[in-house]
């Protein structure tokens, strides 16, 4: 870990405010960001908008120019090294004359891991990485989730009442929370690779599950339905809408000839999909981030297998009553020793409600 | 409604800090502060510490001095014009010379009335009121609900999960918050002047509902225990720990002949008691905010009844599962139209676990 200074610090840290602008565009390709500077003087700016389009530090050189020689160059990933859709950036920063690269981490994708630096100090630039190691890593949980871990990071998101009721007995349940959060929503749902959701859901709610954010320009993310014998298949809504929409069912069922839809077995056990077998099928697509959307049932089983991440957690400022709908099924929590603690990273209020942000 | 000044409402906003100086000692009297200056020069400073003792304007004007005169008096509340165990302020202020007062309200309190304001014009002061109205009432908020609706401001504190449940299934529910929520407790039992409960919450859990503030000077407040026919009398904890304790029980029981506690009868419906007559009852004795620390049937009922004026609810983050016990009971909710909403007034993280204040 090298030394770094308040000015590598704040170059460091709008470069990942740089590299969150591809939040809802870069997929599958991590988010990165990129500053050039003499001290405090910044000479170019970049961030990877597109896969397939050109990388961070590409834009920023081309910003620089000539200044681009003897300058520092901030990125919050390595530089990569290979021939990918667009030549080696480490080769690009090289070409520019710049004389040292601050990354904020390691790139972990297999074709990277360490090459970039290699080829930088090969040609005799000096080379320092770490520095806020912590939030590029926030940054890209997706990226660096599906590459180190094989499979997405996992959001569950949920809604409910202050005495943790999602609905009343009967279902009943539209507008517990309130416009901003459900605008709110929109936002997540957006950076996210793919839309998880259950049969259930789909038939008692008929849902679009698209991402509706005006004047912003969205990779509308993959709408996946676990519907273990195709049930679900006469609600349309969720394959209509402009996104494409994925099917995971079992081998007991024969996919119907669709064109608005694609379906992919996977193995069940019990009527139930092998919810690893579904996350390890959305990583080989290149799903980052799955965001779920799903009943108290496919949210509960998601937690008690331990393939959630985060959840999201609106809380209306209302009482729905004890014989409300809980928040999450089949936990199988008999004693406190059993109760699953989460810590709280984000809390804020979000319109009248209030929104929750917790890792497992 | 008079035009105030930034001066003036920088003056008032500290006489509002002093008045909050006696919340765990100043009852049944109200919170007062009081700030008298000459423009941006403060020249004295009081507040009003316990019942019996001089009122905020006193040691303002002791503080003040000769200085005093053609100076402004900045009271949180409308000095008062009556001879109770101290003379008028009023009078106070005028032989001390003051040329115009500042109150932030005008003291409900029959005694008073409007009659300290007449007081003070009469003897040719300038008097404004209704600066900073809204943070004066929300700082006597007890002592407010009692003199103008005849009961105390009711709160209702209750811990649970992220799920809504407050413990397993058989009861089980020791340490859901942490430490610093457990303290955080300490200091709203101690600005009330009586903590309540039910007999089901004292036979389940011996609490003893004394306050534990080290370095703090507070006046203990009265254990309130709702025990229809006195059936948790075994448990004597609660009549422990130097504070008073009240019993309210019906007239199918007699009350023992106790030294350690005190008892009275109020009416009930099906075994169950009046909760209008025992907020009326408590008023009666000078209650201006009740604490509750009950179980679910107790705050339930205090909710359906329309009885609850505040809620503050400490959530741990983290899941106790469908099985665990619910938030409240017997709220009767069957739709969506039914639902209590709230609204947040404060939300905050104590510790490792999250606070919110909603008012009904």
């Amino acid at each position: 870990m090298s030394d770094f200074s308040t000015l590598d610090h704040l170059h460091m840290a709008r470069a990942l405010r740089l590299a969150e602008r591809g939040r809802f565009t870069a997929r599958p390709n991590p988010m990165v960001g990129c500053v050039i500077a003499h001290g405090d003087r910044v000479v170019g700016e970049g961030w990877h908008q597109r896969t397939g389009g050109p990388h961070a530090e590409v834009f920023a050189l081309r910003q620089a120019g000539e200044e681009a020689r003897g300058a520092t160059a901030y990125v919050t990933l390595e530089p990569c090294a290979h021939h990918g859709r667009t030549p080696p950036c480490a080769l690009a920063l090289i070409e520019a004359g710049v004389a040292r690269v601050v990354a904020a981490m390691r790139d972990p994708f297999p074709k990277v891991d360490g090459g970039g630096f290699v080829l930088l100090r090969e040609a005799g630039i000096e080379v320092a990485e770490g520095l806020m190691a912590a939030q590029a890593r926030e940054l890209n949980r997706g990226f660096l989730s599906r590459v180190e871990r094989g499979r997405p990071w996992l959001r569950v998101k949920l809604a409910a009442s202050l005495d943790g009721r999602t609905a009343m007995a009967d279902g009943t349940s539209k507008w517990i929370t309130g416009d901003a959060a459900r605008t709110d929503v929109q936002r997540w749902r957006a950076r996210a690779g793919a839309i998880l959701t259950g049969a259930d859901t789909v038939l008692a709610d008929d849902p679009q599950l698209t991402v509706r954010l005006a004047d912003t320009e969205v990779m509308p993310p993959l709408r996946v339905v676990l519907d273990t014998r195709l049930r679900s298949l006469e609600c349309a809504r969720v394959r209509e809408g402009g996104a494409p929409t994925l099917y995971l069912h079992d081998a007991s069922v024969s996919p119907p000839d669709a064109a608005d839809a694609e379906f992919a077995c996977v193995p069940s056990q019990d009527g139930r999909l092998d919810l690893g077998a579904v996350l390890a099928l959305l990583a080989e697509r290149g799903i980052n981030e799955v965001h779920t959307e799903a009943g108290a049932t496919l949210s509960g089983a998601l937690l008690a297998g331990g393939w959630v991440d985060e959840l999201l957690l609106y809380q209306a400022p209302t009482l729905l009553g004890e014989h409300g709908r809980p928040l999450l099924g089949g936990l199988g929590i008999h004693d406190m020793a059993q109760q699953r603690r989460l810590r709280v990273v984000d809390q804020r209020q979000v319109g009248a409600d209030l929104r929750l942000l917790l890792r497992v």
